[in-house]
């Protein structure tokens, strides 16, 4: 009876038009069912870059068409493994296709808990994603695990351990989540076409190709190193160029403090946000349930945030207004554990024009690694990528790859210090002097030490 | 002094990284602020598509987004002109460069009296985005007014007459409204982009080459000829496929009903809306103020479905849960004026099975005209399209085009009768007669009279 | 033992990349060795589009590459008919897989009897390229030959029976040659994508959606008919603006009276042409056999068209100088069965000139049916489109597409007659009457009546 | 008189449709008549890529559609300089556009000098296509000479000092010739267009924007860094994957065996070639004329190698053949200074099969220098690049960016040693054992000695 469940097909295959794979296609009626359940849809009001849209005004997704694409990705490593290296032909390191079905709904649920702007959201009201993903999947109450469950037995349990990497078949638990997996190679398509940027394409074509299973996961072979060098090289871009960009921190440091000033609002007046934001009251609380989790999504907290700009606080009105009038701050780099004092002293002056330095200003460290091999004694362990070769031995990446090795075991990023654009365009002459002083502390985009210009 | 505001230029041109254009080029300080106003910035949290999005789910992108896509387009066709058809060069037909800001003003806001969910809002609350649009240009309460009103003295009124088709210069007007222009242009190429259609793509770069002033207007030189008549192809391809699919105007069905219901539970019981909707209320009461109507967008209408969810009335709950799970209506095609009666057959077998009519069935026809010539008893009357010969004598496009001329003067669309979709799949055994009763009124998509199947 | 060939599989499918169907699959040994052998070969050394690439600089691409598209689109149409329509499911209007060899060796030879120049050189030289295609599929002189012999006894006979559609199988014919067939499809993307224009573009993905199968053929499902409308569209788009260009038809007039005024001149003296064009000799004598024909490509007329430049006659000498560095005849459009009058007083000035008419000037119509259907009393019969509706059954194109219908039945294009550019712009001012006299039968790029120009 | 020859401006602007750059624009009189000349006119006979498209089927276009590309890329830094950098408002570093035309004429005649595969040519018959580029800009007898000597006296002279970059304004040398110049960015957009390959992408419209003059030269501003990397990565990729191909190596190898071979034959025997290889005999002899030299180009060479195919020498023949019919030699990598004395074993066994070594093998090394900073010592000396930052100081690129630094000052390709296809698919089982031996020489694609394969 499961396995009826667990094979059925759709008469006609179905199709969503999809700008970066053409077309999503989805065969099973349980796909089907889990794309159209209430908590997957919620996906469609929370969208994919979070402030990034503030910058990159095209990348306005939702993690719907991302969630889409992972399946997507997925599927069609399936088919390959399936039509090439199938268990039947390759005992040892062939692909096992009664996995397919538990590979593609965790493909497709593998960001479902996401809740709006997760990022912030998460830090402040101490949710996460992961959590509530494996919670959606595995609880009686959701449509998910209705769908889950009518699989087989224990189906929802599986699909969630491929969620937090303890389902034994590593190729499945890779193809979902690694240095390589279906997940980052489609936000990195998918947001590079929404923003209009390039630097995030690369040849996935090429790349499914060269991809193949083996008993402890999934490599590439030798000869497509320099696809998977390509693929490394534009997920480093995007996250210098895209996800790292400076305006969009600037408007997550607004929000940052604006949830965090709300929060210590409710401490001392509740009332207001009971009356006018009641969905956030379970956070603000800190106390909520699965259910009151998903009814929360981006147009919540933006029509909360509207509501915000007539609270009896000026600093909560002005945050609110802030974010949604595009009025990020400002920043300019600086090198840590040499530059504190003199952010200080800046911050001194900022406070002297009046700003509140916890609202007005803030240190934004962005760091990202775009590729590390194993580490066994690291806290973040992570699992390199194998290139293999026509004997099917295994060599890591960055072994074969001087490009990779460049990139490998270092983070890249910077740490910001952001001040209210106010600071450089003073709106009268009053404050020329401090703003002129504020000035003498920035050159070329960073911080100095105005005493020592010369150097 | 105004005549310096007029002409301020960046010191640097500012970008913003588009999709379609590749750069959005911002050359004047007046542009930069106007997008820096909240009004505009509003446009951020409007879908351009509305319901589109629920059947093709990358068009997502919002107003702001086309907004200033239609603002660059204008942009390149007045350096066109200017460089090469300056008036000073063609007194007669040439172009004035001095009307640049006003044009580039009015592309850029031309639609920022749109509201959320246009389409829908508009018939049901009597809204008029373009009338709110010369509000919001005109109104001494506005940022964009105070922008605007810095240039020169009326310069608000000068722009918003763009809006209204009374500004005295033709090519100004027919640069932001006419049959082929920026905002055409635009949202064609951009809708195609971002849902992944192919349909829409026309050669804007070849157009732009072929694009003349003249005295009374716009016009497209004699070998531009396919490269118009493309376009005009591409707009009717995008109504037929993707602005007219039977799935959205399901959803738009469900939201129509959903707010009309709300209106009319408004009438009984005010003060669920008024604790848990209050940004609606004052179109509820259908008296609103400008200020009023620039608080509503897609999130806060989202964001009020989420609390109907939990409202008494079961219609109104099951219909905001409809709307937020994209479960649309389900339709098929009928020829008016000849299958009425059979719908009136069909409606009452789905009002046997529990459905109120009035909620949960609707007639939607869609219909577009491709092109017209212009038709002076007509009552919309439309500027036709006009081709230049090298002596610069003018011909109307469907005389020179046969595949425009098939495609003039007819309206191409479809009428559909909606119902849900439980018709078709019954949730038991139960109703099996009256279900199968009903689907011998379908056949290949068409209502048929179920008597006479075998013609 | 001929069984086995005709399944020999490649252990590992081969893959060529192309940058309009990304990759070309080969996964049969046969095609392989087909790929390689020297009569396909050949085609590298020919261009696909003749002279359009002395206007469209980009397309430079050979009748290779297109061979290979050709391919790659039966072999996916193969493969959704496998999947989804196979005669063992369908046993009456499915696809027989077992025809699938036969359909893919068919489209990668069906151009493969193409001469250097066809167009032109067949006009001239009486070859035919569809006989020569058969010729070379079953000659036993050739290595195609022997590679499909292998086959099995007849296969060559077989594939080259789906060039003269006499195939029994109508899928088959109509995959490779119909009025929406794998041939058509592959040049209108390919010519579009290396010409660099947009007209050729549609959406090929949706169009292999929406192929059927049917017992007479091949279907496209009602719900693909604005695919297949666009599909027509862009084929009538390439025609007008790109095949038809008049820069392009100017080479090509130049070509033609090179290759005639050669013809002419062997006549009178073989010497020079045996000895430095030796292998057109067998063309010029009007009797070669087939191999003589494979040595021909457009190097060798090119090669030869170079030392033709040092031929004691001018008239030789100066066409072929004008074909090499590219100086058309110029051109303008005419009503046949009016203007010819005026094109005889033209002809007059022109060699009042100097210049000989029969090598300086041409009439040049260029015509295209971009889509008809079934006429059967009609010489060129051609096989309509037919749309399927959810149940089978069919409508032909034009009754369901008023755009197609607008197209359907007639011809579009235009006629021109050519003279020599110097026409125009006169060497030296001896000649300004004349030419003078000329440009008055000129204007907007159409002939007229000088002594009526008034009207 | 100059002047205006200098300044005569089209009346319309021409444009040539491109696929890279949408179009090419003409402005100027001389470069239309520069590219209408017939010496220009001869590289649409050249191809861009030489042997890459016998492995790249789509890389056949010409060094004339390469040549306007880098002519359009020089064009628009041009009008980047002019509008926003002139001298005028920069005196030290600004752009003097009095420079304009000779950086046009510099652009787009920058590889007029090359002949048929110049990467073989020249090593075989000691041309250096530089030296003709040189040539044919400043000899009286050609039509460029003409068309550039009309626009003042010592035009030509001036054009051809920016190629030799002896051109006194840095900046000009500088967009034609320098690691990131017009010429390298075209051609790695347009050979990956082409070709279908992704790797050459990068953003040139970024680079465009970010790209600065100052007084030695061309900058990048900081921000525009990773443009800049992605530049120099993309180089990177095409170098390795596209240029570097072993199987177009393998026909270069062939040709240039070919041309050898003839070269030696011609010692013997000269009447062959000078009766059926004419304009190749002055190469043949090592004394040509620059007339000699233009008549040369792929056309004639191809043409002349369906000739040798009849030479009584059957090496000639068969390398011809081979050549012709796309046969390559096959490779396997090795390391040099270590595995020679395996290569010698195995050309034993290849001797032993009846190949003569010297023309049925070689040595093959492809080494590319992604980037390298200034190295004042060094033989061949590059100019770095330089980043500007917002005060105008300049940083050496690869000091800012780690990815450049793991590329920079070190050459990345491969070593192989080339050999018969048949050594691995012995025709007959006569050879077998001695193929056996041949293969167990080779494991994962590289030497290795049979007798320690254990390790």
């Amino acid at each position: 009876m499961e396995k009826t469940v667990r094979e059925q097909l759709l008469p006609i295959e179905k199709v969503f038009r999809d700008p970066v794979h053409n077309y999503i296609h989805v065969q099973h009626q349980v796909i089907l069912d889990l794309i159209n359940s209430k908590e997957f849809q919620r996906l469609r009001r929370i969208k994919q870059l979070g402030t990034t849209s503030f910058t990159f005004h095209g990348g306005e997704h939702s993690r719907f068409s991302h969630s889409l694409g992972v399946y997507e990705i997925t599927r069609r490593i399936c088919n390959i493994f399936a039509r090439n290296f199938s268990i039947k032909d390759n005992p040892v390191d062939g692909w096992d296709d009664s996995n397919r079905l538990i590979a593609l709904c965790a493909a497709l649920l593998h960001d479902v808990g996401h809740g709006p702007y997760s990022h912030t959201f998460e830090g402040i009201f101490e949710t996460d994603h992961e959590a509530v993903t494996v919670d959606i999947i595995t609880s009686p109450e959701t449509e998910i695990f209705s769908i889950l469950n009518k699989v087989e037995e224990n189906f929802p349990e599986k699909v969630a351990s491929v969620i937090t990497k303890q389902f034994p078949n590593p190729q499945v638990v890779q193809m979902i989540s690694s240095q390589i997996d279906a997940d980052r190679m489609d936000y990195l398509l998918r947001d590079a076409y929404f923003t209009g940027t390039e630097y995030g394409t690369f040849d996935l074509t090429r790349i499914l190709r060269v991809v193949r299973p083996y008993k402890d996961g999934i490599a590439f072979t030798t000869n497509g190193m320099h696809a998977v060098e390509d693929y490394i090289v534009s997920r480093y871009q995007m996250y210098m160029q895209v996800y790292f960009h400076p305006v969009s921190r600037g408007m997550e440091v607004i929000l940052d403090h604006l949830l965090k000033h709300a929060a210590k609002l409710y401490q001392k007046d509740a009332n207001f946000f009971q009356l006018h934001s009641p969905l956030l009251v379970p956070f603000l609380e800190n106390r909520y349930t699965l259910s009151e989790y998903l009814k929360l999504d981006d147009n919540v907290l933006n029509c909360y945030f509207m509501m915000w700009c007539e609270h009896p606080d000026p600093i909560l009105r002005d945050l609110a207004s802030r974010f949604l009038n595009r009025r990020p701050l400002k920043s300019v780099k600086f090198v840590a554990n040499q530059d504190e004092p003199l952010i200080a002293e800046m911050t001194e002056i900022i406070e002297k024009l009046g700003y509140d330095a916890k609202n007005y200003t803030a240190i934004n460290s962005s760091y990202d690694l775009p590729y590390d091999f194993y580490r066994p004694n690291q806290k973040s362990v992570r699992t390199q990528i194998e290139l293999m070769e026509h004997d099917g031995s295994l060599v890591e990446l960055s072994k074969q790859s001087s490009l990779v090795q460049a990139l490998a075991g270092e983070t890249h990023g910077d740490e910001r210090f952001y001040f209210p654009k106010e600071m450089y365009q003073p709106a009268s002459d009053l404050f020329q002097d401090d703003t002129r002083l504020f000035a003498s502390y920035i050159h070329n985009g960073k911080i100095i030490n105005p005493n020592k210009k010369s150097n």
